[in-house]
């Protein structure tokens, strides 16, 4: 029986419910984060931390019940519980401006925000993220907002829809003709020897696993730009990764039907792979 | 007690209650509709079935339990159930694609749709559409697909708020320099002694007021265009004015805090006002 977390109890997953009224259900209200758990160890908590108090302070939602100690408690104790201390998990937090009569505008001052955090076993496809994956391109149709992780999310849905459908692993979304990120994902590219990738702006998620890549980057001395790739530029991509808290450093090896360089991870990629595994499990 | 429904059943509001992990609470990932009822009466049904419709097909949300007959059926048994069938009320209607594990793509066939509706009193504010109300300007940040009645509303809920916080009822939105609609309404101007608003586009939500405001234009062969109103020509606009399921026609009379035109409800903005009345009320 699996058990989660909801507005201070833990609770049987069978028995975590929300009145309809939230406004999480009513408008999307609300912020959430996955870390990843190796062996009951929560990678870069303070970076998921930061970000969400972030989220929340941007739509000033409240911080109570989820300030950083409270919630990293909570992870701990959901890994624990739920037999997750060994191995691979992820941990799934939200917190939404709570349940009160639908309004758009704020509910009164003293609404109780919901707190929801649960535990899953995870399974990393090392033989995907060794071979490459596939691609696909679209237009990037979401708000002006992506640098705070709502859960306005259908955007990424549409789009993780339509890479599935076309049997790829993820969707390359591009936005006034400049690829932003993946729909789930931050993208990296390798244009002429360089490593390049959307700078943080509205337009992006400041991914926690972004910054373990940037961080490996500078301290292997690679050739990096923070600076867009252009659709255009496609064809004369040498590598394309995606990365994030699930996804490690995934190699694209083809795009819309067609190979990225010779068709397999480039030597850039890999490097960054091996280096992103070092930090996560220390080998 | 108010009686609500979800699913099937008709349950007292306190005990309607989502599992945490329905998609509409993860992802945002629903359509929804607000229906006006005058004394029992759903005004134009039709049309916001059709609209919902329209939405759930275009996210490929399963229609069933949301077919217009049997929704149509449970807002006049949640107005009569709840004593709303004297007067005035509105019913809320939200499908979303369901409780599944989470991932971005959508969950395997089969998954149950949520179907929740609810009914409440409602009391137009008469004195504020006689008086006008103020309005304020702001940057449309909302997604490339306002034309969906989606719950993915941080957008609008972040609007409305900005202007319930400068003392206005409603936030006037531009993109790229141009008047898109109302943060939950659509809106129309009075540029020399013509009327226009927003073309329907990806860019707004084709509101049922606005067929009917649109039909009274016609009906009483007032100058027209569907084209938009650029924010620089806000100084020279001699009448602005909102509407909506729940604002009929609601003058703005002072926006960003200078006047419009003389600072009162313009005339032919209390012309389409008598005329959306008596499509409501019969007189």
């Amino acid at each position: 029986m699996t058990t989660v977390y909801l507005n201070g109890q833990y609770v049987p997953k069978e028995q975590a419910m929300i009145p309809v009224e939230d406004r999480g259900f009513i408008f999307g209200d609300g912020i959430y984060e996955v870390v990843r758990v190796i062996n009951g160890r929560i990678h870069a908590w303070d970076g998921h931390a930061a970000r969400m108090a972030n989220g929340l302070e941007t739509l000033r939602i409240s911080m109570a019940g989820a300030e950083s100690a409270t919630l990293k408690a909570v992870c701990e104790k959901l890994v624990a519980d739920n037999g997750l201390a060994a191995g691979e998990a992820t941990v799934y937090l939200q917190v939404s401006r709570g349940a009160a009569p639908r309004t758009h505008h704020f509910p009164p001052a003293g609404t109780p925000t919901t707190v929801y955090a649960a535990a899953s076993a995870f399974k990393p496809n090392f033989a995907m993220r060794d071979n490459g994956a596939k691609g696909i391109t679209l237009a990037d149709i979401r708000w002006a907002r992506c640098d705070l992780k709502t859960v306005n999310l259908l955007g990424p849905v549409l789009a993780r829809q339509a890479a599935q459908e076309a049997g790829a692993y993820e969707a390359l979304m591009h936005r006034d003709g400049m690829f932003t990120e993946g729909a789930a994902t931050n993208a990296f590219f390798v244009v002429k020897g360089v490593l390049r990738t959307h700078p943080l702006t509205n337009h992006i998620l400041p991914g926690i696993t972004r910054v373990d890549i940037v961080e490996s980057i500078h301290e292997l001395g690679l050739p990096f730009e923070e600076r867009p790739v252009a659709l255009a530029e496609l064809p004369g991509v040498e590598e394309v990764f995606v990365c994030g808290t699930t996804t490690d450093v995934q190699p694209l090896v083809e795009i819309d039907g067609k190979p990225v360089g010779n068709g397999k991870p480039g030597p850039l990629t890999v490097k960054l792979k091996e280096a992103l595994a070092k930090r996560l499990y220390g080998k």
